[in-house]
C-alpha cells in the first residue's frame, strides 16, 4: 500500500501492512533544481521573529530573518542596557548578570589623535559623525551599545598596521568590526574603544580555478564572495544567514559555523592562510595557499575564532569546494531519539560523501510550528511522531544521488528506524521542508516567553538534557529540542507563558552545569564575546583558559584589542 | 574503434577515428573489491628501495618499503654522522650543512635523577640498557643518532607530567618519541636528551559509533586504530606507510599527511581535541569531542604539527569517517601539464564528493619505472605520452560511482584532456596501477644517484620548477616530476649517474629559493625536525617565525622540549 498526501506532491514512503516498503516513483522528477543550495535561503527565508520585544509580529527584513534562523539567538528575557560613567550592566530578566568596569589604563581620544589618524588615512576614513557612530556602536540585535567617538576605515594592511601601532603606543583600546552581525557583543565597543571597520578592505586578490583557492581581503562581504565563486563554478565552504552583511574577516575571526559545516568542516580545516596585524602593528604573513605545509607552528589557527582579541585579520586564503548540481531533501519521522541517532549513523555510512545536512526537531517543536505558523504544512500528517529528521544530500550526479537517497530511506524504513517520510520533488517542496525546521524559532517566539540555549553536546547525550529539563520543570514550561544533529548542536528552548525569575533560576546555572558535566560547549558557534567571556570555564578547563590568557598577554600586552571579551578580564590584569 | 590491451583485462578508453569516444563495457565487473583501500597497501607494497646505500637492491621489510613510498625520503647523497664532544655535524655530499652545539644550560643526568625517575615510574619503565637505547637513539633511516643514556616509558598522563615537571626543574632536555618513524631527525636525541617514549600509553578510551569520534591515548599505533575502527565500520582519516609502527601522538605532533589528505583534509580539521603536557608538567585538557565549540582560543592547533616542541600530546580525540565500500581506479594519459591541471579541475567538479586520490607522474618517471622495475606493465602501451594521472574514487554506491567515473572520463576524452586511459576491473589491476605510481622512488634509486625534494607548490606553478630545472641542468641529470597533484605536492627528483657536488650546487639553494619565491613549502608533510629547522625562512616570513619563537619561549622557557629542532636555535637564546 502506498500512501500519498492529498496534495499529491510528495514522494512518500510508508511501510505497508506486509512490512515491506514501497516507493512511489510516479511523481519522481528526474531533474531536480540545480544549484539549489545557493539560492534557497534567499528565496525561502524563515518567517519573521520579533527582535525588539515579545509578540511583535510585524515584518522584519530578510537578512534579519535569516540570521535569526541560522544563529538561533539566545535572547534575554528583557533587555535593559545602561552605559554610564565607566560601568556597563547587562540585564537579563531582572537579574544583573555582569558588571564590566572600564579599564582605567586605557587612554581617551584627543584632538592630536584625530589629527594623527587623518594623516594616516585621510579625513574621509576617519568617522566622527554621530549617526554613523550610532550604528557602529550598536550591535545587530540592539542588545549591546558602546559609546565610541571614533571609527576608522583603513583601506589596506599598511594603514591598519599604522593605526594599531599608534593605538598601542597611546594605549587606546580598539574594537575590530566587520559586518557587525555578531550575537555575543563581540563586534561593538563596550565603552569608548576606537572602532576599526574593515569594510574598505574588500578586494578579491586571486582565485585559482585548479586548486579552488580564493585569496581575498578581510572586508569582503560573504555574499559577494559566494556570487564571485558561483560564476566560476565554486562555492564558499561556509554559508550563513547574515551573508549579505557579514565579512569574511569576521567569519574567520569568529570561526563561523553555518549551514555547510556538516559537509565541509570548520574554518580551521578550510582556511589555508591568513595575514593578520598584531596589537603593536606588526604584520604577520601566514597567507599560504597550500594544502600541505609543515614548516613550523601553524599560527593562523590562533587567529581563527579568537574574535579579534589577538590580532586583526586582513587577508584570507580559503579552499573552496566545487559547486555540485544535485540536491535532494527528505523529511522523515522517527519514534524515538535512539532511532534518530541510528539514522545519523546510517546516513553517514550509506550517504557518506553526499550528505550535506542532518537536522532534527522533536514533537514539541513540530507542534509549535504547526500551531503557530500558518504557512507550514505537515508532510507526514497521518500520525503523530516523536521526532522528525530533515536530510539533505548534495552531489554531482542527479540520478545516482537520488537513487542512493531512496535506497538509504528504504533500508531505514525496513529496519524500523524511520516510521514515515517524504522526498521533495521540486524547489517548493524542498523549501517547505526546510521551512518546518527553520520555522521553529519563530513559532517559539509566537508561543510566548522563551529561554534559548545553543549548545554542543555529544550526540548520544544530547537529548538527555531535554528530557531532564522536562522532568525538572514539569508543567511550568514546554521544553523543546531541535537543531543540527549532524554537528551535535542542540538548540534547547524553554517556552513559557511569561518570563519568570523562579523559572530562570531552575534553568540556570543547571543548563550550563549539565553541559559542562558532559564536556559540551556553551557556545557552539556564536563565540564568547562580551556576553559569555566570564562563562568560559563551563566549557574550558582552568589550565587551558590560563594558557589562553598567557597567549593574549604575549600578543597584546596592553590588552588594547577587543577588551573585556573572550577571556575573563580578571585573568588579564 | 575500441582499443584493448592484449591481456584483455583493462577497461580501456581511446578516441576513435571519428573523434567520438567509445567505452568498452564488455569486461565491466559490477562488483568491485569492497573495502579495498584498507588492505591495498598491505598487499601491494611498492618495491624495495635501498636504504643503507646507493644501488643496494636486497629486499627491505614491507614497512620500510611503504614508508619509503609514502614519505618519499629526501636522502642525502652521502651520510656521515659524527657526534663528539657536544657538536653534531650533518654531512650532505661533501658539504657540511649544519653544525649544532649542545646547549650548555642543559644539565646532564646523574644518579639522583635516575632514583627520582624510578620513584615516579618504577624501575621497569626507566630504560638504561645499551641495546634498547641504541635503537631509541637512532632514527628510522639511520641518518641521525643521538647519545641519550636514558629512556622513560610513562604509562599515563600523570607520570608524564611528573617527569616533565622534574626535568624542567632540573633543566634536563627531553625528546618526545612515538614510533620513531620520522624523516627529519625530529624523534631522536641530538645529544643526550632524555627520551620519553609514549608507547605504553596505548589505550583506546572511547568510540562513539554515532558521531564517529574516537578518543585514545597518544601511544596507540596507527594500524591498531585502523583495525579497531575497521570492525566498527569506520576508517582513520589518515593512513601512512609507517602505520605499523607510528603512533597517533606522533602523527598529530607532526601533522602527518598521508594518503587520505585529498579527501579528508589535514589533522587540523579532523582532530577534535587533545590533552597535552607542557614543559613544566602542566596538563592542558583540550580533549573535547565536539565538532562545534567556539569558547575561546582553539589551542589544540598549537600542538598539531609543532613536533613535540611545545608540549607532549597524551590523548587525542579524532573524527573518523565511515568506511565506504566502493573503490575505483583509473590510469590516464595526458599530453601536457595544462591538461593534467584541467583534469584535476574537472575531477573536483564532476567526481567531487567521491574523489579520493589524484596522482601524477611525467614521462621521465614513467620511463624509469618501465625500464627499471620488472613487475610493472604499461596499461597504455600504444603510444608515449608526456604525463600520466592516477585517479581513485571512494564512495558508498558501487554502480553509480563507477558510472560517474566513466561519464567523467568520457567527457575528459571528448574534450581532449585525456589521450588514453584504463579503469581497473579488479584488485590486481588496481594494484598494478598503483604500483606504477608507487614504483617511481625505487626506479629512481635503481637508476643511480638521486636528489629528492618534497615540495608543496601552487598547482599551476608546480611543473614550471621541473621544466626550469631541466633547462638549468641540461644533459647532466634526468629531472623527474611526480606526486600528489590533488594536494599540490610535488616530488621533484633529480637523477644522475653519480653524486656530484657541482651538480648539487646547481640544485641548491636554487630549488629552495624557487619554492620560496612561489610561496611554496620546503616541507609538505615531513616537518622541519633537526634537518630543516634552519631552513624555515624559505617557507615562513620572518615575523611569523619570530612569533613562533615567542610562543616557544612562552610555553617552554628553558627550551627543554625537543631542543635544536623546528625553530632556529639562534631565535631561542
Amino acid at each position: 500500500m502506498v500512501k500519498r498526501l492529498s496534495s499529491c506532491y510528495y514522494h512518500h514512503f510508508l511501510k505497508n501492512n506486509s512490512n515491506k516498503s514501497i516507493i512511489d516513483h510516479h511523481l519522481l522528477n528526474p531533474r531536480f533544481i540545480p544549484s539549489f543550495i545557493n539560492t534557497f535561503t534567499q528565496l525561502n527565508p524563515p518567517s519573521p521573529s520579533p527582535v525588539a520585544g515579545i509578540g511583535n509580529s510585524s515584518p522584519v527584513p530578510l537578512k534579519r530573518f535569516l540570521a535569526n534562523y541560522i544563529w538561533d539567538l539566545q535572547k534575554p528575557s528583557l533587555i535593559h542596557m545602561q552605559n554610564m560613567s565607566g560601568i556597563q550592566y547587562r540585564n537579563y530578566g531582572s537579574v544583573v548578570s555582569t558588571v564590566v568596569q572600564r579599564n582605567p589604563s586605557f587612554s581617551t581620544i584627543n584632538d592630536d589623535d584625530i589629527i594623527h589618524f587623518k594623516k594616516i588615512l585621510g579625513a574621509k576614513k576617519v568617522i566622527q559623525e554621530d549617526e554613523e557612530l550610532q550604528t557602529a556602536n550598536t550591535d545587530w540585535m540592539h542588545k549591546y551599545k558602546g559609546s565610541s567617538k571614533l571609527m576608522l576605515l583603513p583601506e589596506n594592511t599598511e594603514e591598519l598596521s599604522q593605526i594599531l601601532k599608534y593605538c598601542n603606543s597611546r594605549c587606546l583600546a580598539v574594537v575590530p568590526q566587520g559586518g557587525n552581525t555578531g550575537l555575543v557583543g563581540g563586534s561593538v565597543p563596550v565603552f569608548d574603544e576606537v572602532i576599526i571597520n574593515t569594510r574598505r578592505m574588500n578586494s578579491i586578490i586571486s582565485f585559482d580555478e585548479t586548486s579552488g583557492v580564493l585569496v581575498c581581503e578581510a572586508g569582503c562581504i560573504l555574499e559577494n564572495l559566494i556570487s564571485f565563486l558561483d560564476k566560476k563554478g565554486f562555492i564558499m565552504p561556509l554559508d550563513l544567514g547574515a551573508k549579505g552583511s557579514c565579512q569574511i574577516g569576521g567569519n574567520v575571526s569568529t570561526n563561523a559555523g553555518g549551514l555547510r559545516l556538516v559537509r565541509y568542516g570548520s574554518l580551521h580545516g578550510t582556511v589555508l592562510g591568513l595575514e593578520a596585524v598584531l596589537a603593536n602593528g606588526d604584520v604577520i604573513d601566514m597567507l599560504g595557499t597550500l594544502r600541505k605545509d609543515n614548516t613550523g607552528y601553524d599560527l593562523k589557527h590562533l587567529f581563527i575564532g579568537s574574535e579579534g582579541s589577538l590580532g586583526i585579520i586582513t587577508k584570507i586564503s580559503i579552499l573552496t569546494p566545487p559547486k555540485l548540481s544535485s540536491v535532494n531533501i527528505a523529511f522523515l519521522a522517527c519514534q524515538d531519539y535512539v532511532s534518530c541517532q541510528k539514522l545519523l549513523f546510517q546516513a553517514k555510512r550509506r550517504l557518506g560523501e553526499i550528505l550535506s545536512a542532518f537536522e532534527f526537531l522533536d514533537a514539541q517543536a513540530m507542534n509549535l510550528v504547526l500551531n503557530h505558523l500558518d504557512s507550514v504544512r505537515n508532510p507526514l500528517p497521518s500520525s503523530v511522531y516523536n521526532f522528525y529528521v530533515l536530510i539533505e544530500t548534495t552531489g554531482s550526479e542527479e540520478s545516482s544521488d537520488k537513487e542512493k537517497l531512496e535506497a538509504f530511506l528504504l533500508h531505514a524504513m525496513e529496519s524500523g528506524l524511520v516510521s514515515d517520510g517524504a522526498i521533495a520533488q521540486d524547489f517548493n517542496q524542498a523549501s517547505s521542508f526546510w521551512h518546518i525546521r527553520e520555522g521553529v524559532p519563530e513559532a517559539l517566539m509566537k508561543a510566548g516567553a522563551v529561554y534559548k540555549y545553543d549548545l554542543s553536546l555529544p550526540v548520544e547525550k544530547m537529548y538527555d538534557l531535554v528530557e531532564e529539563m522536562r522532568i525538572r520543570l514539569g508543567e511550568k514550561a514546554n521544553v523543546v529540542g531541535y537543531g543540527h544533529l549532524g554537528d551535535g548542536n542542540l538548540h534547547l528552548n524553554i517556552s513559557a507563558p511569561q518570563y519568570d525569575d523562579s523559572l530562570l533560576a531552575q534553568i540556570e546555572p543547571f543548563v550550563y552545569e549539565w553541559t559542562s558535566r558532559h564536556r559540551g560547549s556553551i557556545s557552539a558557534e556564536h563565540g564568547l564575546g562580551l556576553m559569555k567571556a566570564e562563562k568560559i570555564f563551563y566549557s574550558k578547563a582552568s589550565g587551558t583558559v590560563q594558557l589562553m590568557a598567557s597567549i593574549k598577554k604575549l600578543l597584546d600586552p596592553s590588552g588594547i584589542l577587543n577588551p573585556y571579551k573572550v577571556i575573563p578580564t580578571s585573568l588579564l590584569s
